[in-house]
């Protein structure tokens, strides 16, 4: 880190190695460009246009939003394909309408009275995709029941403005596993039950579906992404303390780290409280060892950070502060008034609360929240 | 609810009633007054100049602040008397010599080295108040250690800009007690050691210092809020779910709630998708039978919300939506498109997550966020 670069810091950071991101995407574009599978990136993670463009050198020209208020965003910035991975919220036909008329619009269902409102109030057409609940237990129809999506299937056939255009699934499952083996089980299981119900479809007399999957840690793991149609990761791109928890990333992959000032040090319990709280982390939590932990401690260095143990951690979280615990030789190194950095636990959701990214070169990066 | 407010809610929209916000903050503000005791709420629940006029009605003329960025905005807006309570950050000491041009800034030390500099690099006078830690292991000076406090009082005393006015604790630890006796014994335990620290620092030929205390159960339970100077509360004027299931405030005293659309429904679950997650939330979360709890479910009705039980409630946040499991009868209640409210865990960070009110009456309220 250049030191002017670190002076000029007075409240938590949100540093961006442009570098390690960059390496992310072009590892997963070219994993999927071999394989010939769209690349659809989930764009939730760094809500940032001109992130976004980093996508697009890298041949990306479809994307994932979370919300309707993202795809309008992304619109905006000359993206054309882009698939709303939210189950349609019939508060929003408006803003379906007026998207609809300019990119073309993916949308997510589930139930037959959503696509009933859907296929009756969308003047133009939309792509839709019927989610499937491949084990997460969070959202869509049950994968071991053909007959449901089948009956969906043909509810959806039934408006000419609504165009079936496969099945969707997240295997967030993946990150619950326990070993990387158990995340590409989990991966390959998520796509394989979906090829089955594609083939029940079809032998139904319907239309070919395609198949979209998407979560990081079987994208990144899985050498093979299997007999699907396009893959929409997105948490990748910055990675963050859970993945690398979750044995997904190496530290060094990490792209994202919080700076955060160090206002007071507690010497009897190796403790120092940093500027830097549940607003700007937001509040997800690894467990280790039985407790809490809110992100490891990452030392600045010349080039960037340096991850030094798991021991070195945040370990709890107030609204503005957090308390940060270092074993002894590291917790002799600081004095208030330093920045320490945070490699965040969940980089999409500290990313949405800081709202702007400072790269290592000083340059500002806006996104959707700062505008 | 007025029917058409409720209509035109189109994605999770915190709403507040103001009539609730207004009877919490009577009862905190009466009784301070009726003790003689200077309130000083904390802003951070609310963050909002236009909620702060209603503490002005009240009679409050002191506030405090969670940041120097919040410190800065409620000074734009006519406050004068500002308590900035976070360890004071040496990064941010040109803001806290523009602000102290302006208001009269009180700023938290614990250490010698924070009170050096800035008693060498500010041109113009501040309050000083010492954190004591009364048993939260947070921040601050133990408060058994007076040695400690007193050589820290010397400190402060060696530089005229500096005016030493008293002894600041935050007794979080009454968020664990398990009973409304032990909230009381906590609060007034804390209280009563700084009023003995007080005595200690006064018979070693110093100045008297003022107490300053500040958590809500304390001072909301509390008939006797003690020999303390002022208290600053911030969390009773909206409540939430976390200080409903500790005891300290029934469901009709919580004044916000956040309005979610459904947008799936899982009758072998009874589950619903709802559009509500970790970015309006954030992700703080209660521990009930051994399972998170993110927020208590809360039916519109004709005059705002009624709760309808703890099983009601949010079992997992993702980004963007959350999965809201509720008793059968309750259950079969639910379309897709409808509004359910969502009682939140933690209103400041809800808040924070937020930036907006919409008031019952329809009134749309900004905050330091939103701008």
């Amino acid at each position: 880190m250049k030191p002017d670069l670190l002076q000029q810091i007075r409240k938590p950071t949100l540093l961006l190695d442009e570098k390690k991101a960059r390496k992310n995407l072009k590892r997963m574009a070219e994993k999927a460009a071999a394989q010939h599978i769209r690349f659809r990136p989930h764009f939730k993670t760094h809500q940032s246009a001109q992130i976004g463009e980093w996508f697009r050198e890298a041949g990306a020209t479809a994307i994932t939003a979370s919300s309707l208020s993202m795809a309008s965003y992304f619109a905006d910035h000359g993206w054309r394909d882009i698939l709303v991975a939210f189950p349609a919220n019939l508060r929003e036909i408006e803003t379906m309408q007026e998207l609809s008329a300019r990119v073309r619009l993916g949308l997510l269902v589930e139930s037959e009275e959503i696509v009933t409102a859907l296929g009756k109030n969308l003047a133009l057409p939309v792509d839709i995709w019927i989610k499937i609940d491949t084990g997460l237990n969070r959202a869509g129809l049950d994968v071991n029941d053909p007959e449901a999506v089948l009956a969906l299937v043909s509810e959806v056939r039934r408006y000419p403005g609504l165009n079936l255009r496969g099945l969707l699934t997240h295997a967030g499952q993946t990150y619950h596993a326990s070993s990387n083996a158990e995340i590409r089980e989990k991966y390959a299981h998520s796509w394989q039950a979906l090829a089955k119900l594609r083939g029940e479809i079809a032998s139904g007399g319907n239309p070919s579906s395609e198949i979209s999957v998407g979560d990081t840690p079987g994208c990144w793991l899985s050498d093979d992404l299997g007999q699907v149609d396009e893959i929409r990761p997105g948490n990748f791109i910055f990675f963050d303390s859970m993945m690398f928890d979750l044995g997904v990333c190496a530290w060094d992959e990490i792209a994202v780290a919080v700076a955060c000032p160090l206002v007071a040090l507690h010497a009897r319990r190796n403790e120092a409280v940093i500027y830097g709280g549940a607003v700007h982390f937001s509040k997800e939590a690894l467990q280790q060892d039985g407790q809490a932990s809110y992100g490891y401690a990452a030392f600045f260095t010349e080039n960037g950070w340096q991850f030094t143990g798991r021991e070195n951690r945040v370990i709890s979280l107030s609204q503005e502060h957090g308390v940060l615990r270092l074993n002894p030789a590291d917790f002799h190194c600081l004095k208030v008034g330093d920045l320490i950095g945070i490699l965040p636990v969940h980089s999409c959701l500290t990313v949405d609360a800081l709202e702007n990214y400072l790269s290592l070169d000083g340059q500002e990066i806006s996104t959707l929240l700062s505008g």
